[in-house]
């Protein structure tokens, strides 16, 4: 019955098939340790645009423009 | 002050008036057991992409293609 | 596959008996709403100190004392 | 290391500057009163739509029409 | 950047090396999938108590004493 | 009716006073950026224990240990 939510900035857009393996990825590694059902286990995947994430007081889109 | 979050997958669109019948129902749940004042009661309904949302290691999109 | 998040406050204790019933309305809630499965509703309760909780700029500790 | 969410609705729409202002004033907040690191502080911004944002057992749509 | 936040029930309790591990596992997991820096990738791995955990419209309290 | 969460590590605890400034800056930052109603802004602190937060790939014990 885990719940693994993942947020990542929305740079050029992640692809289902790299979405597909952060899910089963993140399923086996509940199994793996914890042995976790993986017919339970729920994984939410958040994309955040780039003006609404910050780091170090700036927002994503300013520090990519720095070359951060 | 209870503040509830709802989320749901995005499956050919949840209505309006829907999610108005998930915020009003939420908000009742929580004066009926705990006798908390609607009017600070904080509801959010998230819904995500099916590519974003993982079971068992797959996600919606392709549980749905497999009639799962 | 819905998942539902309940923040409150923790003050005196909700019972087992109360938290049983928010777990149970809220799946009923997503069943009669959207159709969802219960058996994949996942419903969490986190019970927030009222130091840790703010309201108005003040926390419910400080408000509860000035009788808000 | 802090990690910092601020929810809110989705009105006409948060600029870029007034975002890049809550992540640089929320960064700063952890500076002053815990003295973090402000480049490992985390601050994410989640805009959601008035149909999917409740209060009072209405949504903020519902809400705004009626003036409130 | 990427924020992973993992909600576990608590369930006899979880060792530091198992919540290392799940630290590890999904840092590496954003690194392989994602090309992410680990530095800058935070992960929280909440515990429940199983009050205050449901599936199935019940408590993981009542289901582990029914056996499920 | 903002909704900020902030999760911050538990290392020797942050103070009641320390937290009401939280509360109170997180809360007059969402008045003077977006002219929020402080009266409906919630603020939700999380202090989170150091084995179950994690960057680089360790657990801040681990860090804090290695003089991180």
């Amino acid at each position: 019955m885990p719940y693994v939510n993942i947020k990542i900035t929305r740079e050029g857009g992640t692809t289902p098939e790299q979405k597909a393996e952060l899910i089963r990825g993140a399923t086996q590694l509940l199994v793996d340790v914890l042995g976790k059902n993986p017919n339970t286990t729920v994984v939410v995947i958040d994309e955040v645009d780039m003006d609404n994430w910050g780091v170090g007081g700036e927002s994503i889109t300013v520090r990519r423009k720095a070359g951060k």
